[in-house]
């Protein structure tokens, strides 16, 4: 692991020579982790450019830090397949961050707000732009070239029309099957559960209803195993 | 479901007949659940007996509440198989109930607090009677009929002589493999991740070293993860 690791706004080109990165990425780089020239580090653009070099300056400028990094090497590194993106409801308060912290870690693509008929919680923009921080700081931590996706909010129907192989986490169904897919779909029940109309148009559109445990899980607690799951299948 | 859920202290003795239960118990039933005779409760003991029965009565005595319930049915539920004991070094603050919550959820029979080489904290024995409360509550929410234990405190060696299939979670391993094991010791690393000793002590005592997704995970997310992923194979 390098001695620091930057994660630029998503998408920020990255070359080999000089860069220089401003903002809090870089005031908390030098004044909470006291980064020096000389150091090596790693930038992040969040899609999938990794830059290895090494601090050549730490400057304040007016009211900005900026580090000065010299890119030695900028490396393309593809995202994690099957890419799992899940569609579980919003758990109230701090158990909303805390599933998308888990599910960066788990390696899930993207979540997806979603409506289902027993659903309760509804996250407002000013915490969707939270989350979106939440995940970055998160794929930082745990080294993802990509960062995971925060996605606009579905209801149940639209779920269902996601591409790649329907998985829907049930209690009352069978143990997670051998599934070769490139892309997964994982939808996670509200804390009430799934109405039988759910179930029966999960059913109809081709959707595995697959337990992922013996008990009830929290819906923050089972997206984050059914991840797990579904990734080490 | 039913209507409300009882944990007696673990190992209490259930029959058929009047049963009358006291303490916090009794008193969140009846102040904040406000619980009425004739409603159907379930009743756990915490070691495989599960008690269902009918409210008879909600008295105040003094200034503890009681609650009467006529049980009508004793049933005996297994362990979950196999049984995975996590050994797991302690995360700092709330991280570690975080984890004690997830891993009750995901199905794990037991933690042991593990020391490490790359271990720091250690809890003191105010948290671990903390811990035990802990998993009392989430085995009762997600109706275990078996609460999660809270085993002593290992070092790596003790970890590594626990009986069953021994599973090291290693980023640098390969994908889980089907294990049929009664019993899985699962060991999970500190931050810090193994030392080359303790990898290579692991592999002398036969453990298998599996890497559990794509990403870093902090303790207590691997620890839930790696659970839910061993019971499901």
């Amino acid at each position: 692991m390098p001695a620091h690791r930057f994660a630029l706004a998503t998408g920020t080109a990255l070359h080999e020579g000089v860069l220089v990165i401003g903002g809090e990425e870089a005031r908390h780089a030098a004044r909470v982790k006291r980064i020096e020239p000389g150091e090596g580090v790693e930038v992040l653009n969040g899609e999938g450019a990794v830059a290895t070099g090494r601090v050549t300056g730490v400057e304040k400028s007016r009211d900005e830090w900026r580090v000065r990094v010299e890119v030695e090497r900028v490396s393309r590194v593809e995202p994690v397949r099957p890419s799992v993106v899940v569609c579980a409801p919003a758990p109230k308060g701090d158990r909303l961050a805390q599933m998308i912290d888990g599910l960066c870690q788990a390696g899930a693509a993207a979540w997806h707000p979603m409506r289902a008929a027993r659903s309760v919680v509804e996250p407002r923009a000013a915490k969707i732009d939270r989350l979106v921080r939440v995940a970055e700081e998160a794929s930082k931590q745990c080294g993802r070239a990509w960062t995971l996706r925060i996605e606009s909010a579905l209801d149940f129907a639209g779920a269902l029309r996601l591409p790649g192989t329907k998985v829907i986490a049930h209690a009352g169904a069978g143990p997670p099957s051998a599934i070769a897919a490139d892309a997964i779909a994982l939808l996670i029940g509200p804390e009430g559960g799934w109405t039988p109309q759910e179930l029966a148009a999960a059913a109809a559109a081709g959707a595995v209803a697959t337990s992922f445990g013996p008990h009830v899980m929290r819906v923050e607690t089972a997206a984050v195993v059914a991840c797990g799951v579904m990734l080490a299948r």
